[in-house]
Protein backbone atom coordinates (compact mmCIF):
# COMPACT_ATOMS: atom_id res chain seq x y z
CA UNK A 1 0.00 0.00 0.00
CA UNK A 2 1.55 3.47 -0.71
CA UNK A 3 1.80 5.54 1.85
CA UNK A 4 2.13 2.57 4.69
CA UNK A 5 5.58 3.90 6.30
CA UNK A 6 3.86 6.90 6.56
CA UNK A 7 1.93 8.17 9.71
CA UNK A 8 -0.96 9.48 8.19
CA UNK A 9 -3.34 9.13 4.60
CA UNK A 10 -1.86 11.68 1.73
CA UNK A 11 -4.47 13.21 1.92
CA UNK A 12 -4.03 14.55 5.58
CA UNK A 13 -0.53 14.79 4.71
CA UNK A 14 -1.20 17.33 1.76
CA UNK A 15 -4.66 18.46 2.29
CA UNK A 16 -4.00 21.53 -0.04
CA UNK A 17 -2.77 19.35 -3.19
CA UNK A 18 -5.41 18.41 -5.54
CA UNK A 19 -6.35 16.12 -7.06
CA UNK A 20 -5.74 12.85 -5.23
CA UNK A 21 -3.21 11.33 -7.74
CA UNK A 22 -0.80 14.53 -7.03
CA UNK A 23 -0.99 13.37 -3.51
CA UNK A 24 -0.19 9.68 -4.11
CA UNK A 25 2.48 10.59 -6.27
CA UNK A 26 4.15 12.49 -3.46
CA UNK A 27 3.51 9.97 -1.26
CA UNK A 28 5.20 7.21 -3.14
CA UNK A 29 7.95 9.51 -4.15
CA UNK A 30 8.73 10.20 -0.52
CA UNK A 31 8.97 6.06 -0.13
CA UNK A 32 10.85 5.70 -2.80
CA UNK A 33 13.09 8.87 -1.76
CA UNK A 34 13.44 6.91 1.81
CA UNK A 35 14.41 3.63 0.54
CA UNK A 36 17.34 4.45 -2.48
CA UNK A 37 17.62 7.77 -1.95
CA UNK A 38 16.43 10.53 -4.76
CA UNK A 39 19.27 10.05 -7.41
CA UNK A 40 18.75 6.40 -7.95
CA UNK A 41 14.69 7.02 -8.09
CA UNK A 42 13.37 6.59 -11.49
CA UNK A 43 10.14 8.36 -12.43
CA UNK A 44 8.70 4.88 -13.25
CA UNK A 45 9.62 3.44 -9.81
CA UNK A 46 7.41 6.55 -8.60
CA UNK A 47 4.69 6.39 -11.38
CA UNK A 48 4.54 2.56 -10.82
CA UNK A 49 4.59 2.83 -6.82
CA UNK A 50 1.63 5.21 -7.41
CA UNK A 51 -0.30 2.54 -9.89
CA UNK A 52 0.51 4.88 -12.74
CA UNK A 53 2.08 4.90 -16.00
CA UNK A 54 5.06 7.72 -16.29
CA UNK A 55 3.10 9.53 -18.74
CA UNK A 56 0.45 9.48 -15.73
CA UNK A 57 2.58 10.90 -13.38
CA UNK A 58 3.61 14.47 -15.49
CA UNK A 59 0.26 15.11 -16.28
CA UNK A 60 1.04 15.83 -12.00
CA UNK A 61 4.37 16.74 -12.19
CA UNK A 62 6.18 17.80 -15.00
CA UNK A 63 9.83 15.94 -13.69
CA UNK A 64 11.15 13.60 -10.79
CA UNK A 65 12.67 17.01 -9.04
CA UNK A 66 9.30 18.21 -9.22
CA UNK A 67 7.68 15.96 -6.83
CA UNK A 68 10.86 16.43 -4.63
CA UNK A 69 10.03 19.98 -4.63
CA UNK A 70 6.17 19.85 -3.55
CA UNK A 71 7.12 17.33 -0.98
CA UNK A 72 9.95 19.71 0.18
CA UNK A 73 7.76 22.99 -0.16
CA UNK A 74 4.68 21.93 1.58
CA UNK A 75 7.12 20.73 4.79
CA UNK A 76 8.91 23.86 4.80
CA UNK A 77 5.15 26.54 4.49
CA UNK A 78 3.69 24.00 7.01
CA UNK A 79 7.10 24.42 9.36
CA UNK A 80 6.69 28.28 8.82
CA UNK A 81 3.00 28.88 9.15
CA UNK A 82 2.74 26.21 12.59
CA UNK A 83 5.74 28.75 13.72
CA UNK A 84 4.00 32.02 13.17
CA UNK A 85 0.71 30.74 14.34
CA UNK A 86 2.36 29.57 17.32
CA UNK A 87 3.71 33.50 18.06
CA UNK A 88 -0.28 35.23 16.86
CA UNK A 89 -1.46 32.78 20.08
CA UNK A 90 0.97 33.83 22.87
CA UNK A 91 2.29 36.94 23.57
CA UNK A 92 4.50 35.96 26.65
CA UNK A 93 7.96 34.86 24.92
CA UNK A 94 8.26 31.74 27.83
CA UNK A 95 4.77 30.74 26.42
CA UNK A 96 5.26 31.24 22.74
CA UNK A 97 8.09 29.11 23.13
CA UNK A 98 7.06 26.12 25.06
CA UNK A 99 4.28 25.70 22.42
CA UNK A 100 6.43 25.98 19.50
CA UNK A 101 9.35 23.68 20.41
CA UNK A 102 5.88 21.27 21.86
CA UNK A 103 4.66 21.47 17.98
CA UNK A 104 7.66 21.86 15.76
CA UNK A 105 9.70 18.34 17.74
CA UNK A 106 6.22 16.57 17.72
CA UNK A 107 5.67 17.28 13.87
CA UNK A 108 9.00 16.52 13.08
CA UNK A 109 9.02 13.37 15.33
CA UNK A 110 5.17 12.12 13.65
CA UNK A 111 6.29 12.74 10.12
CA UNK A 112 9.90 11.60 10.35
CA UNK A 113 9.87 9.59 7.05
CA UNK A 114 8.68 12.45 4.97
CA UNK A 115 10.93 15.38 7.18
CA UNK A 116 14.14 13.01 6.59
CA UNK A 117 14.20 12.92 2.92
CA UNK A 118 13.28 17.34 2.91
CA UNK A 119 16.52 17.54 4.73
CA UNK A 120 18.71 14.75 2.87
CA UNK A 121 17.97 15.46 -0.65
CA UNK A 122 17.63 19.78 0.00
CA UNK A 123 20.68 19.40 -2.21
CA UNK A 124 18.83 17.68 -5.46
CA UNK A 125 16.35 20.45 -6.11
CA UNK A 126 16.84 22.32 -8.81
CA UNK A 127 18.72 26.14 -7.96
CA UNK A 128 14.99 28.26 -8.10
CA UNK A 129 13.21 25.25 -6.42
CA UNK A 130 16.57 25.51 -3.63
CA UNK A 131 16.05 29.83 -3.64
CA UNK A 132 12.62 29.08 -2.30
CA UNK A 133 12.94 26.67 -0.03
CA UNK A 134 15.85 28.33 1.83
CA UNK A 135 13.97 31.30 1.73
CA UNK A 136 11.17 29.89 3.71
CA UNK A 137 13.73 27.98 6.22
CA UNK A 138 15.59 31.74 6.43
CA UNK A 139 12.07 33.69 7.08
CA UNK A 140 11.41 30.46 10.07
CA UNK A 141 14.61 31.06 11.02
CA UNK A 142 14.25 34.93 11.49
CA UNK A 143 10.81 34.38 13.26
CA UNK A 144 12.85 31.90 16.05
CA UNK A 145 15.59 34.51 16.11
CA UNK A 146 13.29 37.87 17.15
CA UNK A 147 11.21 35.80 19.56
CA UNK A 148 14.60 34.98 21.57
CA UNK A 149 15.67 38.84 21.06
CA UNK A 150 11.94 39.58 22.60
CA UNK A 151 12.56 37.19 25.69
CA UNK A 152 16.30 38.82 26.17
CA UNK A 153 14.55 41.84 26.23
CA UNK A 154 12.42 40.55 28.86
CA UNK A 155 15.26 39.13 30.87
CA UNK A 156 12.85 35.71 30.05
CA UNK A 157 16.17 34.43 28.23
CA UNK A 158 19.92 34.67 28.80
CA UNK A 159 22.05 33.36 25.81
CA UNK A 160 25.05 34.81 24.69
CA UNK A 161 24.49 34.48 21.10
CA UNK A 162 21.07 34.63 19.53
CA UNK A 163 21.62 33.59 16.08
CA UNK A 164 23.42 30.20 17.14
CA UNK A 165 21.06 29.60 20.31
CA UNK A 166 18.16 30.25 17.41
CA UNK A 167 20.17 27.68 15.60
CA UNK A 168 20.17 25.29 18.35
CA UNK A 169 16.76 25.14 18.97
CA UNK A 170 15.49 24.49 15.48
CA UNK A 171 18.69 21.99 15.20
CA UNK A 172 17.41 19.79 18.50
CA UNK A 173 13.36 19.71 16.55
CA UNK A 174 14.90 18.91 13.08
CA UNK A 175 17.17 16.20 14.27
CA UNK A 176 14.39 14.55 15.83
CA UNK A 177 13.15 13.43 12.40
CA UNK A 178 17.06 11.71 11.60
CA UNK A 179 16.48 9.15 15.00
CA UNK A 180 12.87 9.14 15.96
CA UNK A 181 11.32 5.78 14.55
CA UNK A 182 7.76 4.21 15.17
CA UNK A 183 9.19 2.42 17.82
CA UNK A 184 10.91 5.24 19.49
CA UNK A 185 9.77 6.21 23.27
CA UNK A 186 8.46 8.88 24.44
CA UNK A 187 4.97 9.19 22.21
CA UNK A 188 5.95 12.60 19.81
CA UNK A 189 3.68 14.65 22.36
CA UNK A 190 5.29 13.74 24.91
CA UNK A 191 8.92 14.38 23.55
CA UNK A 192 7.66 17.66 22.33
CA UNK A 193 7.30 18.75 26.21
CA UNK A 194 10.29 17.44 27.33
CA UNK A 195 12.17 19.27 24.61
CA UNK A 196 9.97 22.28 25.24
CA UNK A 197 11.68 22.43 28.42
CA UNK A 198 15.03 21.11 28.20
CA UNK A 199 14.99 24.12 25.66
CA UNK A 200 13.69 26.60 27.68
CA UNK A 201 16.12 25.57 30.33
CA UNK A 202 18.57 26.24 27.32
CA UNK A 203 17.81 29.33 26.99
CA UNK A 204 18.30 30.45 30.50
CA UNK A 205 15.16 30.69 31.81
CA UNK A 206 14.77 29.77 35.25
CA UNK B 1 41.56 16.29 -6.64
CA UNK B 2 40.52 13.30 -4.17
CA UNK B 3 39.06 14.72 -0.84
CA UNK B 4 38.70 18.23 -2.30
CA UNK B 5 35.42 18.63 -0.42
CA UNK B 6 36.82 17.39 2.83
CA UNK B 7 38.95 19.41 5.14
CA UNK B 8 41.88 17.04 5.32
CA UNK B 9 43.86 14.77 3.12
CA UNK B 10 42.95 11.04 3.27
CA UNK B 11 46.08 10.31 5.92
CA UNK B 12 44.74 12.33 8.51
CA UNK B 13 41.04 11.63 8.55
CA UNK B 14 42.12 7.65 8.45
CA UNK B 15 44.97 7.44 10.19
CA UNK B 16 44.43 4.04 11.28
CA UNK B 17 43.72 2.34 7.98
CA UNK B 18 46.22 1.16 5.37
CA UNK B 19 48.01 1.39 2.66
CA UNK B 20 47.17 5.00 1.48
CA UNK B 21 45.32 3.35 -1.46
CA UNK B 22 41.99 1.97 0.77
CA UNK B 23 42.17 5.40 2.46
CA UNK B 24 41.77 7.23 -1.11
CA UNK B 25 39.13 5.11 -1.92
CA UNK B 26 37.34 5.89 1.19
CA UNK B 27 37.87 9.81 0.33
CA UNK B 28 36.55 8.93 -2.78
CA UNK B 29 33.75 6.84 -2.01
CA UNK B 30 32.83 9.82 0.90
CA UNK B 31 32.47 12.33 -2.38
CA UNK B 32 30.19 10.27 -4.62
CA UNK B 33 28.07 9.36 -1.94
CA UNK B 34 27.88 12.95 -0.98
CA UNK B 35 27.38 14.25 -4.12
CA UNK B 36 24.38 11.15 -5.83
CA UNK B 37 23.69 8.84 -2.45
CA UNK B 38 24.78 5.85 -2.24
CA UNK B 39 22.53 4.05 -4.10
CA UNK B 40 23.40 6.00 -7.28
CA UNK B 41 27.32 5.49 -6.51
CA UNK B 42 28.73 2.35 -8.54
CA UNK B 43 31.84 0.57 -7.71
CA UNK B 44 33.30 1.79 -10.61
CA UNK B 45 32.82 5.51 -10.11
CA UNK B 46 34.24 5.25 -6.53
CA UNK B 47 37.42 3.64 -8.32
CA UNK B 48 37.60 5.40 -11.25
CA UNK B 49 37.45 9.10 -8.79
CA UNK B 50 40.34 7.47 -7.10
CA UNK B 51 42.20 6.82 -9.78
CA UNK B 52 41.94 2.78 -10.40
CA UNK B 53 40.24 -0.06 -11.63
CA UNK B 54 37.27 -1.72 -10.36
CA UNK B 55 39.61 -4.67 -9.78
CA UNK B 56 41.90 -2.56 -8.19
CA UNK B 57 39.62 -1.37 -5.71
CA UNK B 58 38.51 -5.34 -4.47
CA UNK B 59 42.40 -5.57 -3.25
CA UNK B 60 41.33 -3.47 -0.87
CA UNK B 61 37.50 -3.30 -0.05
CA UNK B 62 35.06 -6.46 -1.59
CA UNK B 63 31.85 -4.39 -1.99
CA UNK B 64 30.55 -1.35 -1.88
CA UNK B 65 29.06 -1.63 1.20
CA UNK B 66 32.50 -2.42 2.99
CA UNK B 67 33.66 0.90 2.36
CA UNK B 68 30.55 2.81 3.85
CA UNK B 69 30.85 0.24 6.41
CA UNK B 70 34.95 1.56 6.82
CA UNK B 71 33.80 5.40 6.63
CA UNK B 72 31.13 4.68 9.14
CA UNK B 73 33.01 2.64 11.63
CA UNK B 74 35.81 4.40 11.62
CA UNK B 75 33.91 7.93 12.35
CA UNK B 76 31.87 6.21 15.24
CA UNK B 77 34.87 4.90 16.88
CA UNK B 78 36.57 7.86 16.57
CA UNK B 79 33.74 9.92 18.06
CA UNK B 80 33.83 7.13 21.02
CA UNK B 81 37.22 7.37 21.99
CA UNK B 82 37.20 11.17 22.01
CA UNK B 83 34.04 10.66 24.38
CA UNK B 84 36.21 8.58 26.57
CA UNK B 85 39.40 10.42 26.94
CA UNK B 86 37.38 13.40 27.51
CA UNK B 87 35.87 11.57 30.21
CA UNK B 88 39.15 10.27 31.41
CA UNK B 89 40.64 13.58 31.27
CA UNK B 90 38.03 15.27 33.38
CA UNK B 91 36.64 14.13 37.09
CA UNK B 92 34.19 17.27 37.72
CA UNK B 93 30.90 16.47 35.47
CA UNK B 94 30.53 20.23 34.27
CA UNK B 95 34.19 20.13 33.25
CA UNK B 96 33.22 16.85 31.61
CA UNK B 97 30.56 18.13 29.82
CA UNK B 98 31.94 21.20 28.75
CA UNK B 99 34.95 19.52 27.10
CA UNK B 100 32.77 16.69 25.57
CA UNK B 101 30.15 19.20 23.54
CA UNK B 102 33.10 21.07 22.65
CA UNK B 103 35.27 18.40 20.55
CA UNK B 104 32.20 16.69 19.74
CA UNK B 105 30.34 19.78 18.33
CA UNK B 106 34.05 21.11 16.47
CA UNK B 107 34.05 17.52 15.23
CA UNK B 108 31.09 17.61 13.70
CA UNK B 109 31.50 20.71 11.58
CA UNK B 110 35.14 20.28 10.22
CA UNK B 111 33.83 16.77 9.03
CA UNK B 112 30.33 17.68 8.42
CA UNK B 113 30.94 15.98 4.81
CA UNK B 114 32.16 12.70 6.26
CA UNK B 115 29.31 13.22 9.21
CA UNK B 116 26.29 13.36 6.98
CA UNK B 117 27.23 10.13 4.46
CA UNK B 118 27.34 8.49 7.78
CA UNK B 119 24.04 9.23 8.71
CA UNK B 120 22.35 9.89 5.89
CA UNK B 121 23.50 6.11 4.84
CA UNK B 122 23.16 4.43 8.12
CA UNK B 123 20.21 2.08 6.19
CA UNK B 124 22.48 0.93 3.33
CA UNK B 125 24.59 -0.67 5.28
CA UNK B 126 24.59 -4.80 5.90
CA UNK B 127 22.53 -5.74 8.67
CA UNK B 128 25.56 -7.15 10.48
CA UNK B 129 28.00 -4.01 10.13
CA UNK B 130 24.62 -1.63 11.11
CA UNK B 131 24.88 -4.22 14.12
CA UNK B 132 28.40 -3.22 14.75
CA UNK B 133 27.82 0.73 14.45
CA UNK B 134 24.09 0.50 16.10
CA UNK B 135 26.67 -1.03 19.56
CA UNK B 136 29.25 1.89 19.12
CA UNK B 137 26.40 4.40 19.01
CA UNK B 138 24.90 2.80 22.35
CA UNK B 139 28.15 2.51 23.71
CA UNK B 140 28.83 6.31 23.57
CA UNK B 141 25.04 7.71 24.19
CA UNK B 142 25.08 5.85 27.43
CA UNK B 143 28.65 7.28 28.43
CA UNK B 144 26.72 10.72 27.69
CA UNK B 145 24.14 9.28 29.87
CA UNK B 146 25.79 8.47 32.60
CA UNK B 147 27.66 11.66 32.88
CA UNK B 148 24.33 13.10 32.98
CA UNK B 149 23.21 10.83 35.74
CA UNK B 150 26.80 11.70 37.98
CA UNK B 151 26.17 15.22 37.12
CA UNK B 152 22.92 14.90 38.68
CA UNK B 153 23.53 13.29 41.63
CA UNK B 154 26.25 15.69 42.67
CA UNK B 155 23.86 18.61 42.15
CA UNK B 156 25.36 20.17 39.02
CA UNK B 157 23.03 19.49 36.95
CA UNK B 158 18.82 18.94 36.81
CA UNK B 159 16.88 17.77 34.37
CA UNK B 160 13.59 16.11 33.49
CA UNK B 161 14.47 12.90 32.29
CA UNK B 162 18.17 11.36 31.62
CA UNK B 163 17.72 9.54 29.06
CA UNK B 164 15.73 12.36 26.09
CA UNK B 165 18.34 15.23 28.05
CA UNK B 166 20.89 13.01 26.60
CA UNK B 167 20.09 12.36 23.23
CA UNK B 168 19.39 16.76 23.03
CA UNK B 169 23.30 16.84 23.78
CA UNK B 170 24.07 14.55 20.96
CA UNK B 171 21.13 15.53 18.60
CA UNK B 172 22.56 19.28 18.55
CA UNK B 173 26.39 18.09 17.86
CA UNK B 174 25.21 15.59 15.27
CA UNK B 175 22.95 17.82 13.99
CA UNK B 176 25.65 20.34 13.32
CA UNK B 177 26.94 18.55 10.47
CA UNK B 178 23.62 18.70 8.61
CA UNK B 179 24.15 22.49 9.05
CA UNK B 180 27.25 23.47 8.88
CA UNK B 181 29.23 24.34 5.28
CA UNK B 182 32.57 25.80 4.56
CA UNK B 183 30.95 29.16 4.54
CA UNK B 184 29.57 28.87 8.45
CA UNK B 185 30.02 31.33 10.90
CA UNK B 186 31.65 31.01 13.84
CA UNK B 187 34.62 28.37 12.97
CA UNK B 188 34.49 25.57 14.37
CA UNK B 189 35.86 25.56 17.66
CA UNK B 190 33.98 28.71 18.70
CA UNK B 191 30.47 26.86 17.67
CA UNK B 192 32.06 24.32 19.77
CA UNK B 193 32.32 26.65 22.83
CA UNK B 194 29.46 28.17 22.28
CA UNK B 195 27.26 24.63 22.16
CA UNK B 196 29.22 23.83 26.10
CA UNK B 197 27.14 26.77 27.15
CA UNK B 198 24.04 26.41 26.28
CA UNK B 199 24.41 22.64 26.44
CA UNK B 200 25.45 23.31 30.28
CA UNK B 201 22.11 25.96 30.45
CA UNK B 202 19.87 23.21 28.93
CA UNK B 203 20.96 20.81 32.15
CA UNK B 204 20.19 23.10 34.44
CA UNK B 205 24.05 23.95 35.70
CA UNK B 206 23.69 27.20 36.92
Amino acid sequence: MIGESLSEPPEDLWPEVRPDAARRLMAAAVESFAARGYHATTTRDIATAAGMSPAGMYVHFPAKSAVLFAISRSGHERTLRMVQTTLDEHDDPVDAMRALVESFVAWHAKRHVIARVVQHELDALTPDDHQVVLELRRTTEGLVRDLITRGVEAGAFTVPDVRTAARAVLSLGIDVARWYSPTSKPVPEVLGKQYAELVLSMLGNR
